[in-house]
């Protein structure tokens, strides 16, 4: 295959890049250590590294003979990797000038108080504890849109950075067509009760070992290149991490039982790892390998969890390896392990929600953060907010703040505008789905384990494309189509109806 | 404790000595991840990652205003911590500016190679494989020498990166009297057999699990902080990685029988990590945190290696749990785990060797090294010169390259003067030995598996001190002596006769 990259002036970027593309590398490595390795007194000196390393890439960021290069390259005629090249590093000049060095330091010295001060509000169920951190959270948010600049309205701002060009009256529309079909459904759903609300096997026990191999089987299944490109590990939150397109690393956790969970936060971050593993190789080193933006690399672990980890043909080719290590399993069917993966039940934990639920509780906080950015709600009013919200979309009232509104770490990291990403990629799987239907036969391909075809459909549309266009130009070329929530409440209506 | 750096040049030397102190971090994570995690076709972008990140280092060592800085520093009145922090880094100046850039580069392609070369030329057995890559070492040796500058000869320039300080006629020295007393005794060790010359304990297998519940119990009674501030992992050859003072790891490696190896490996790391994990606190982030000299180092793990780890009160305290792990120890006494330990026999291979045979290998290659670089031989000789001078120093003969000049990685890797490190180390450790008995009865402490005693002492003396002064400064601190090799003879006789 030709090089990608031919223009003498992105040579020379992309020459300058490396050590940027050096510390970054380091940097996912560091952070991959320190979820599953690290002894917990190295967090002092890990720390200190992560910081002054972030400073050092931004500086090599913002180096003016590095910037003018940038500026130089726009003007040229060059191909659509190259372009990829000059928008990508052209937005991260633009948001790592916008925001002065103090505001960064504020930020962070913020947020890692905030982070403590959140864990024990949780822990002790003491809002108050949280309270003035949640404030100085809001006002950081806003001074960040800021400094950022905006056409409508702050939320527009802080929406772009986890999802390029993505702009809130967008969500707006989304979230009012989700609110409006979902709710209903929801209520035909526990009364028609195709699937239930609860299973037995919630409650069946494992040991780590058994469902450890389980895991294993199923990677082998999807042609996860264990050891050879990629890694299975434990920790607390389970997530992926990418330290180039050879080395992609995903982890699970082991709760001891309701297997789902561990089966199905392995799928996830599978999908996720996959984006990373099918990237074009001749990105490697660029700013244009990996994935495009939140929306999209949720958009590929949701399809993996919920179009293929929760379909009934995926329960039943996993049935043989969950009978030969869990015990249990031989008083349960295929159908069983189906109705468990697909139980909808109103709960007041995001992270415990349904398929079908989920979006109702993206909703809440997208509400939420936009009155704190726009109608100047200050912390003490959240949590009623919170609850009132939480029983009018799903009907159930929290009882402490720790099953409200402080359940999530998000805020306290200063993560605002980032929730309606997980509902970006949940739609898109659905979305997904209805298009790779018209080329495979999805179902009977889940069935047979065959999943290379699968794997290749991703590849070509979206994964070999990197980070070239943005996500809403991605999107058109890979479906022809912008996202689009019908799909999703179509497929909610299939399965659960 | 008040802060050991208060003069305000120091003070802004340390702050900009912070970033380069993080890459060195980094730097460390990543190797040692990819010694024991990585998947193995990330070590395209993970030596990519790595050679950015040295020449980053590089080029905050040598940037104007921090030598300028150093310089200015040398002629202030600075306390004991301050004038370390200036010796080490002018020293490392000294160095990064010794060499040019292409001198790097073309020493990183060169070994690069020369390891590959050397993979195969071991593997098949055909030494003139290797031959050509060696001649290009011995030059590039040459000219590092050249650049570095020395008085007395090329050896002189190489031994001071490894040994600061140290000088080519000392080592000359001390082998010429290790040699002296050396040959003999082993003949009256093997003729008295007071050890043995093999031990049917050598043929014993074990599964992995057991040996590494062995190696947990006894790294618990050493106090090693695993999981709070260090770990235990698996790697192909052990070796102990410091990420700061919070987080030393150790690896071991398990191979199924002689079980030996994996304990005394594990022992052997822990003494280097207990060196890095007692500094002062309040080195940290500066360049005197760590220990000073590979020399120094090795008299660490060498003293828990064999001072502790091959006494028969350390086989007395192991062997309840030995017992408890292997089967095959019912057959076996506590006597008989330590003449295991102590087995003495002439082998061709340096890692298999025995303690009393060890330092006869090192004076081979350091003979043979000096020879390279002084006396002009050339690659094609020194087979012949190593099977000649093995024959004369321990009257066997290897048969194969593999077993003779293919043995060791380190010139491959472009190490030449590193060996005699070794060596020191050793004999330090039975020099430590003589001195810590006036203040504590070794034998009954570890017979009691009462370590702290033990720990405190090498703290006191060695550990705390950090790279503030030369080694052999230290040394005069720590024991008031040179290093003496007649210690060492000495505790050859009183346990081998």
């Amino acid at each position: 295959m030709e090089p990608v990259f031919q223009n003498e002036t992105i040579k020379g970027i992309l020459s300058r890049y490396r050590r940027i593309w050096a510390i970054n590398h380091a940097q996912s490595v560091l952070g991959w250590d320190m979820e599953v390795n690290m002894p917990k007194e190295g967090i002092l000196e890990r720390s200190v590294a992560q910081g002054e390393l972030s400073v050092l890439s931004q500086e090599f960021i913002l180096k003016p003979d590095f910037i003018e290069l940038v500026e130089k390259a726009k003007g040229l005629e060059l191909n659509e990797y190259e372009r990829g090249v000059v928008r990508v590093l052209d937005r991260e000049i633009r948001i790592s000038k916008a925001f002065p060095p103090e505001f960064l330091r504020e930020v962070s010295e913020v947020t890692s108080q905030a982070t403590k001060a959140w864990e024990e509000a949780k822990k002790g169920d003491d809002f108050s504890k949280f309270e003035p951190w949640l404030d100085k959270i809001i006002d950081l948010a806003k001074r960040a849109a800021d400094y950022l600049g905006y056409e409508d309205e702050p939320y527009d701002a802080l929406l772009d950075l986890y999802e390029e060009g993505l702009r809130t009256k967008e969500v707006v529309g989304m979230f009012d067509e989700l609110e409006r079909e979902l709710r209903p459904l929801i209520e035909k759903i526990m009364e028609e009760g195709k699937v239930p609300r609860e299973h037995p096997l919630e409650k069946e026990k494992y040991e780590k070992e058994q469902m450890e191999r389980v895991n294993l089987w199923i990677l082998q299944k999807f042609g996860f290149p264990l050891g050879v490109r990629s890694r299975l590990d434990v920790s607390a939150h389970p997530f992926t991490t990418e330290f180039g397109i050879r080395d992609v690393r995903i982890t699970t956790r082991y709760e001891g039982y309701d297997f789902r969970r561990t089966i199905l936060s392995t799928v996830h971050e599978f999908g996720h790892a996959l984006y990373e593993l099918q990237q074009d190789e001749r990105f490697m080193f660029s700013p244009i390998a990996g994935g495009v933006s939140l929306g999209i690399h949720e958009s590929q672990s949701r399809f993996w969890e919920n179009i293929i980890g929760r379909s009934k043909e995926f329960a039943g080719l996993i049935y043989p390896v969950l009978k030969e290590n869990l015990p249990f399993m031989a008083n349960y069917t295929p159908e069983d392990v189906y109705l468990y993966f697909n139980l909808v039940r109103p709960d007041l934990i995001r992270t415990e929600a349904d398929v079908v639920t989920y979006n109702l509780h993206i909703l809440l906080r997208f509400k939420l953060e936009r009155m704190m950015l726009n109608e100047g709600v200050k912390a003490r009013d959240l949590p009623e907010l919170w609850n009132e919200e939480m029983e009018r979309l799903l009907g159930i009232r929290p009882k402490t703040y720790a099953e409200g509104i402080l359940q999530d770490i998000h805020w306290a990291h200063g993560t605002v505008g980032y929730f309606p990403t997980y509902s970006i990629g949940t739609l898109l799987a659905a979305q997904y789905y209805y298009h790779i239907k018209r080329d495979l036969n999805v179902e009977e391909l889940i069935a047979q384990g065959n999943f290379e075809p699968i794997k290749a459909w991703l590849r070509e549309k979206i994964h070999r494309w990197g980070s070239i266009y943005p996500p809403k130009e991605l999107l058109k070329k890979a479906i022809g189509e912008e996202l689009d929530p019908e799909y999703f409440i179509r497929w909610v209506k299939e399965r659960y109806l």
